[in-house]
């Protein structure tokens, strides 16, 4: 999964909105739409942006598409940044050791 | 700090790859700007999102502007990212319970 293209998908508030809906629950795509001030062509384009980036799967069942979260993506996001994190702290304790060192001799 | 701001910062490739750089250590300005194929104004505009997104730090001693990573930005979006995995999963576990009781009975 493109790192590039999910934290595109997050990087617009509206469709973090659409994420922290649906992740209350699965939910139909006109039930999500309706909250929003968009069009529903728009909440469309939205969704496909969201399903490229591994956020949300969507499935259709007679005449009703239903979205569900899909880990994919939040896992590349969480990844990314607990890497971002962990490589700056290791860089911290390593600057910390060469500043007590003169001390534990 | 501003949800928004941090996922719109995290957004952009050229910003990640900056702060993908600092977390390597800290870095002046123009270290930073030298791999960056873009101007060093850009730079310092992309800085000033990331700073006011709490992402990274930034302080001049003499002539040199030294960036560092900043925990806080990086902490809304970790939280914003597992409190939707949470909610998400805590409802297909209640899923399962109700899918499972049947047979238990």
């Amino acid at each position: 999964m493109n790192i590039d293209r999910v934290f595109h998908a997050l990087g617009d508030p509206t469709r973090r909105a659409m994420i922290e809906k649906i992740s209350e629950g699965p939910v139909s795509v006109s039930k999500l739409a309706k909250p929003l001030d968009i069009t529903l062509a728009a909440v469309v384009q939205h969704l496909q942006i969201l399903q490229q980036s591994g956020l949300v799967h969507t499935k259709k069942v007679g005449r009703i598409r239903t979205c569900r979260i899909e880990n994919t993506g939040l896992t590349v996001a969480e990844r990314w940044i607990s890497d971002r994190r962990s490589l700056w702290e290791k860089r911290l304790d390593r600057l910390g050791h060469l500043l007590t060192e003169p001390d534990e001799k």
